[in-house]
């Protein structure tokens, strides 16, 4: 039984087929695991009651700020504050790691043409 | 200012010089994300309120519960319940990271000589 919860990470990427969709695969406490392909440019949003934490897996990816931009390679993480707004970028497709509290969305506080809702993968 | 914020995660296992002493990186919400170089046989324990996320970054581990294991190998994780006792092992050195939520115990629900408090890295 204990096995079925086992999650590996590269098979769960390889499950989902679409950009910018996170989904999610495992639950601490208050906060979500997902993963997520993205490629590209998403759009301008901030979480107001949520940090949100990128993992870089796979390539790299961009966080653009209002005030500058930080660049994550492979095996880095950087926790965006809940309240700052923030667009994710990148050129070549990245596999990421987020960490958020239960319930965030991926695009902030305003739902878009772009939001999804998070489902277990 | 911002770029002081990205953590490497294999620059801060690098920093790490004693087994099973979690260091803390980052937190998101009500939990921290840690990482720990682990090797040997850990000891029993549980965490009445808290789940705790094991993710396998180098190497492999092994968690024994009461009524059977589980292997993690890297780019594995997975989610010990609140309440359940577990062991960590693993034969040779992995290198881990850890999301459970602020004020965990390495050693769980007791104190023992095993005890460290989580400091940030």
């Amino acid at each position: 039984m204990r096995e079925r919860a086992v999650v590996d990470l590269a098979e769960k990427l390889g499950q989902i087929d679409e950009h910018w969709s996170p989904r999610i695969v495992a639950q601490v406490s208050d906060v979500q695991v997902k993963l997520a392909r993205i490629q590209g440019t998403f759009e301008w949003h901030s979480h107001e009651n949520e940090d949100e934490l990128f993992l870089v897996l796979n390539g790299r990816m961009k966080l653009e700020f209002r005030d500058g931009d930080v660049w994550l390679e492979q095996g880095q993480l950087y926790v965006v504050p809940r309240g700052v707004e923030h667009r994710p970028v990148t050129p070549d497709e990245a596999q990421i790691l987020l960490i958020e509290p239960v319930g965030t969305r991926n695009t902030g506080d305003r739902v878009t043409g772009r939001t999804v809702e998070a489902e277990w993968l």
